[in-house]
């Protein structure tokens, strides 16, 4: 009992360290209360426990022959769950009037085959660490996989949800999102994010096998599926990915492609003529066509079998469909892409595969057949718990390490290893300070990996003490991206994705984010606390110009929902911007580094990182300064400089270090009004970046002080210089406004 | 001589149109006045003229023959030639302390071949309509293109601007911009856009060949060379735009790939395994590689010839070479990539290669070698002025479009084309609205190309009096990107920087120009006037929920510099964006279209437009309103209608149409006090969007009416409602600031 009670919380953990509310409406659906779940979960473990050595098939016989023990089934009850899959998804579209229909209806064999044979979930457990991972890239295809986690016995998807697709608060949005739907494993839509995804989930769960398993047990195993159709492929994103999951050998990453031919535009031959299975074997993947996709059931399942097999490549199995596959009159054509089919055409697909059934229904036979994933499910966590409580009893600190990886419960204690500095500390890069707390902060988080898009000697982002994570070192911790910022990104997602308790991290110089920037905003909208180490942060980097200085940049993150820009100083804030980016998990972090040396200044500190805005020095009293000067990052010492020469000549000066807006926002009025008080209106800001934004900060009668041009090749002190941002700005500024 | 006098004008012509003054310190930098050129070019051409029949071979033989002519030159001299362009970027950098000499010492032998032996340009006109293209896309190595240019007779690249890189107002900047040195086509660095770049240029080439080329006159009718690095290979965007390019046929497409096995982090090996040769192929492109890049002059020579004589596919020719070649010490490693060799290292350079020069010098026999540039481009443009001249007695239509598409000079009276709206026309989309003005402006404007990346029927991009641009019909004018929203933006760049009259323009949801943002930030860097057609720009696309609605992606334009982000609320509006779009060939413009219908408001003008805020209903008077209310886009009809309430209860509501923040900064402050009053501090924004940058719009006292969350997946009308963009929350707030 004492082995499967803590069995139990590690599967069923809630995360309840402190994160911030949601963005939005629905602040506690990414992360369920699993105790709502518990007596389902443990009764249907337990009845399943009755009943395993009666009609089910022992399940370590049936995890690893999964293909093989399922062709008990008869080909007409498979074409009769494929044809449900189908119906389902066309009748929700057409109840919404919108949404995606040919997909499903083309992809519905291999969702049928992956969810019903292959796959190991818990439905009733959504969350349980060692299951299989599904991604479907091809996001708009989203009522394929709802309809299949409602075969399965997901709670999130019943009837009634798949009768609200796409409406105000449903859990079956018209994109799936895994912060609405438990058994979505990431956000996808945005074409190609889905097998970048997939290949951070795979890589997350190669690395963990690498690290746990031990040769009498193999605690981290599971496979990563995924269908990606046309459009994932021409995106750049996932060529990026798949040559990383090629080059790591990531064996069990299984992507299908559904080869439909079709995309919006028409036929895929105005514009995609390639061979993607030459691409991708140069990519290093095994390759392997199945050629009807349509009901070649057999052909599917030996193709998973075959990729099972290959142990050291991931495997795309290229599946030729017919996109709305059943329609006499849309099918094969990019009319049933993107919109419904209408009541004539609905009827005419129902009389056409011979379903003369009502909308949403799913026959008793297919209901029955689908049923045992309820109890198998349970089954499979209830055993994979026993093996845990054995791997604990023998291992006892590799299991505290993964249990933590695998609750996201952050080890007691762990912020003690961050540095602190003081003004006697030398001028250094926040760079350099950020690779230290990096280093520190990896001896305390069994979960931090991460690496640079090939900057790791720029960026600072090395692990001292690990090497690199490659094909045949799985187990190290040092990520090389190769110069792919926008994979890098979504690979990033997948493993925050993968585990409560993985916290990745990635790198490449600031003004870079543009290349990853679709992937950033979905670590924001799926709550994928991935820290972006984003170095070279202003025109302070120099000679390499204006490609390569950021201006807009953090404004334009700034803007973003849900996601932390941070600036640090110094060291302090360094450390600070670190304690805050891996305590939100749910909120994915910023960091602004510089590339220049910085001084590490009186007043900084951890605290007031996390409050975003606060008080470095004042000189005045009752709060009621003749002027606040505000500055973050490599220009707080500018705006300290400032207050020295005007505190000089007799003012009273507030400087406030302003390093993350988000954080102030969250804020009492009461702390923001000490901060910045509504009476004091001569404010000056420093940035050296975009003045965007900053007129909200300093009102109407301040000035903000910043960069709203290109930057220009030369050496950073002069382009400082010939832009104005220095302490003689700030100071001329000052005395305009007090 | 009036033939003469006329493709004088032509090929030397100055864009006298109205552009919108540059970005920054060099307002004239990038088109310069080629009357300054003018006795230079034409002297010279005439010098040439005298000497054709004797010393050097008659040009029509040369140019159709350039590879073969060339090994006259003995071996001896090609390597002294190679290794001042060697020792030029050793110096430059070293001089600077900062730069990249790895690229530029490896890759000298295939920029000698291309700069003195195969491409056809002018040094004294960089602007030569038909020269050979060149791009560098691995843009840190630009010491190479600044060394070649310089031995070439560039007057943009004396030894005084060698001795300059990487200085304050420099023509030698960190990496190569378009806008800085005359001479570099495109501006690289960001890694991959290059090859992209180099996809439209070859487009532009093939796509003005067909429509203008003639069975007795090929008067277009040059190539497009590139070289590009490991990093660029590695990057999505390259996958992507050889795709297309492969797809395309673009026969006169020639990269090189410089495979030197170096990035930063160390041997591609540790992150880039694939087969670049292979993916090349399964894309489409003929492959040819380069074993010896270092010394294997005629291997390098062969290839070119190879890549020409294969018409239908671009090629790639993998060079195999050292990085850092020549430096005993430094060679074949990352430290040679992005640094200074040292004083030392410059030392053992120079007795390894035998170089006993002084920095900066140029042998007098690799000067004198090369000084037959000038002449010689001078001789291509006068004899492809000739041919123009003769073309234009033929072709006289032809002529005039071609003449308009090189020199940038819209046809008299094009605005007339732009349709105009009363309130009585229904109600339509503006993306249905932006597909009329794009439809009447192809047929006046005759180099307005473009398209979607594969959402041609959501983004309305279609030109119907236009097949499709595709390998066997190139002279048409609608492109198909497929989904690669990254490569179209920097293909589009390309088209841009083709010719000055070539109008591209691109489409896609607005939510992922996050996609494609690198792309964007260097047309606006660059200053490509490319037209980005951005539909679904807000929450009221509906159902497809939040990886498809933009919320900061306004803010995110605002924010950024040199472009323009306009938001047109109806017919009028659009239209007006059109006019501005056009109008700004300098700085790229990005339209927020909506998806939903809306109605055609009075008081909006294409005139207001181009003042970027203005008013288009007030009752009060002496400009003293009660409350401004201020929309853009979508929420301009929210404001209106919110006003008509507010009217009635006896209110002075002034309404003002803020539809691009960036045309409102540029006009006189007499004009902004006019629109927006310093004296009237009640003011509202509503904006469907997020609120950040507003504060400075609306004041301390006023309300901005926003989006800071992400959207949600429901009918546009009940995601509005919930979130709080409606006319009642513009009543309330208006009551509660007025």
């Amino acid at each position: 009992m004492a082995s499967s009670s803590s069995s139990l919380t590690l599967s069923q953990a809630i995360l309840s360290r402190s994160t911030t509310p949601r963005h939005g409406f629905h602040p506690a659906t990414s992360i369920p209360s699993f105790s709502g779940l518990k007596s389902t979960t443990s009764s249907a473990a337990t009845s399943v426990s009755h009943r395993r050595s009666a009609a089910i098939t022992p399940l370590s016989v049936r995890a690893s022959a999964a293909v093989e023990t399922l062709h008990k089934t008869t080909d007409a009850l498979v074409d009769k769950s494929v044809n449900t899959i189908r119906f389902l998804s066309i009748d929700a579209v057409e109840k919404a009037n919108s949404g995606h229909p040919g997909l499903p209806m083309g992809c519905a064999p291999m969702g049928h085959v992956l969810y019903d044979e292959v796959m190991r979930y818990n439905p009733k457990n959504p969350y349980w660490f060692n299951r299989d991972r599904f991604v479907l890239s091809a996001g708009h295809g989203c009522m394929l996989q709802y309809a299949l986690l409602h075969l399965a016995g997901y709670d999130a998807v019943k009837e009634e949800d798949l009768k609200q697709f796409r409406q105000w608060g449903s859990k079956t949005p018209g994109h799936p999102e895994n912060f609405e739907t438990p058994g979505v494993e990431v956000t996808t839509g945005p074409l190609g994010q889905g097998i970048a995804n997939a290949v951070g989930l795979a890589l997350a769960e190669k690395h963990l096998a690498a690290r746990f398993n031990k040769p009498d047990s193999e605690i981290v195993d599971h496979y990563t599926y995924c269908i990606a159709g046309d459009g994932c492929q021409m995106e750049g994103i996932s060529n990026e990915a798949a040559s990383l999951a090629g080059h790591w050998g990531l064996g069990k990453l299984i992507a299908f492609y559904d080869d439909n031919h079709i995309s919006i535009d028409g036929d895929t031959e105005i514009a995609f003529t390639e061979t993607v299975e030459t691409r991708y074997e140069s990519l290093g993947w095994h390759v392997i066509w199945v050629k009807n996709g349509n009901n070649g059931y057999d052909e599917i399942r030996a193709a998973i079998k075959e990729a099972k097999a290959i142990k050291d490549k991931p495997t795309l199995i290229k599946v030729t469909t017919t996109i709305g596959f059943g329609s006499p009159n849309k099918a094969n054509s990019y009319s049933v892409h993107g919109s419904a089919l209408g009541a004539k055409e609905v009827e005419a697909t129902r009389k056409n595969l011979g379903w003369p059934h009502e909308p949403f229904h799913v026959p008793e036979d297919v209901k029955k057949h689908w049923s045992r994933h309820v109890p198998e499910g349970a089954a499979f966590e209830a055993e994979w718990n026993s093996k845990f409580a054995e791997y604990e009893k023998k291992y006892p600190e590799e299991a505290a390490e993964l249990k933590s990886i695998i609750t996201g419960e952050l080890p007691v204690g762990w912020e003690k290893a961050l540095p602190t500095y003081t003004p006697e500390v030398p001028a250094d890069a926040t760079r350099n300070l950020s690779q230290q707390n990096l280093n520190a902060l990896a001896k305390v988080l069994p979960g931090l990996l991460g690496g640079s898009a090939d900057l790791a000697s720029s960026n600072m982002t090395l692990l001292k003490q690990f090497g690199d994570f490659q094909k045949n070192t799985p187990e190290e911790r040092n990520i090389r991206f190769g110069v792919r910022e926008h994979g890098m990104g979504s690979i990033c997602n997948g493993i925050a994705l993968h585990s409560p308790g993985l916290i990745p991290y990635c790198a490449t110089f600031f003004v870079f984010t543009d290349y990853m920037r679709a992937a950033m905003r979905i670590s924001a909208l799926s709550e994928a606390g991935v820290i972006y180490v984003m170095t070279h942060d202003s025109i302070g980097l120099g000679e390499d110009g204006p490609t390569h200085q950021p201006i807009e940049h953090i404004a334009s993150f700034r803007a973003m929902p849900n996601i932390l820009m941070l600036r640090p100083a110094d060291g302090n804030e360094t450390a600070g911007a670190y304690r805050v980016a891996v305590l939100n998990r749910k909120r994915p972090s910023v960091l602004a580094l510089s590339r220049q040396k910085l001084p590490n200044l009186p007043g900084t500190s951890i605290e007031g990182v996390e409050k975003g805005g606060y008080i470095i020095s004042d000189n005045s009293s009752s709060n009621k300064p003749d002027v606040i000067l505000i500055g973050t990052g490599s220009e707080l010492e500018i705006a300290a400089k400032a207050a020295d020469e005007l505190r000089k000549e007799g003012k009273k000066v507030r400087v406030v270090s302003f390093v993350s807006w988000e954080l102030f926002d969250d804020q009492s009025d009461e702390y923001k009004e000490s901060v910045l008080p509504a009476g004091v209106t001569a404010r000056v800001s420093i940035e050296a970046g975009a003045t965007f934004g900053w007129g909200k900060i300093v009102g109407s009668k301040g000035k903000a002080i910043g960069i709203d041009r290109f930057g220009a090749s030369a050496p950073a002190g002069k382009i400082y210089k010939e832009l104005g941002i220095t302490a003689e700005a700030v100071i001329a500024a000052a005395k305009e406004v007090a």
